[in-house]
């Protein structure tokens, strides 16, 4: 893996150049978006962790807590979403500890919601678990199910058997 | 990997019973969709058969020369996504060919193409390719552009800032 060109002059990818907002991909650079995707999100514990995220964890003996992940590959996981630009390390110190990292999603991370979301409403339609939804989507005011839909310009509901994805202007004979 | 409680007495999963439409899941289960859906489809090469698939791609052959896969690997893909309920295996023969098989996808298959949406749209955004869009979301009447959104029950676009995911009757303390 080697990184691609830095955001900036200084390398600094921040949170605000979303067109470089997240980085590094094997050279030559996958063109295809799901494997640009998998790449940075595609090991299952970097989705989990993201899942807790948009719950609202920030620390790391929470994270653990939750996911029940060896703590080497919870660090390591930890460390490729900041890489990535998916996740912001930040210190904390609690009166009496030692500083510790706190983890908090980027714009980037923050709109992985959308791949998170459409893999559980896939899930519960097409394989429901007997025990019930772990997740649901909802209007967190309102405490209201939501939903993803294909939505045209005009912001109207598409059937979606009425929408295809097709080869774009970035595509090779093969990915 | 042990099978879950067949759909029917027969254990025949078929393509009409969606509440059952996908299988094989670790025991015990996992509760978590996100968990479940990349039990599935969590591999790379998963997604990108199901990306050729909804382009058309039905011949191993085609398969093998879109993706550049190795072909035991790309061999046992497929027959994962078979066992899963994602693609359905039918033989043909061409004449003075022997037999061969084309892969299909059902239902489950086909409502795939939310989770590859979303992991478009996320990378035309957070991370697009510099060469362009591999794949593009179209009504493919109008070739219009489509994207996904997070709606109401009424069909209203909701800001994905104002969405949650949240954990549901089936959540534990841990997934």
């Amino acid at each position: 893996m080697t990184p691609r060109d830095p955001a900036g002059p200084d390398g600094d990818l921040g949170g605000v150049d979303h067109e470089r907002a997240v980085s590094r991909h094997a050279d030559p650079e996958p063109r295809c978006q799901i494997v640009r995707t998998l790449d940075i999100v595609g090991e299952k514990w970097s989705l989990l962790v993201i899942r807790d995220a948009l719950r609202g964890v920030t620390r790391f003996s929470d994270f653990r807590a939750s996911l029940g992940a060896p703590s080497d590959i919870l660090s390591a996981r930890l460390a490729r979403l900041v890489d990535a630009g998916i996740l912001e390390k930040r210190m904390y110190r609690e009166v009496g500890q030692r500083e510790r990292p706190s983890y908090h999603l980027t714009e980037a991370g923050r709109g992985l919601q959308l791949v998170i979301a459409s893999m559980v409403q896939w899930n519960d339609r097409f394989d429901p678990a007997p025990a019930g939804a772990a997740s649901v989507v909802v209007d967190p005011v309102e405490g209201a199910p939501l939903a993803l839909a294909f939505v045209d310009l005009d912001g109207r509901v598409v059937d979606p058997d009425e929408v295809a994805i097709v080869p774009g202007p970035g595509a090779l004979s093969t990915w």
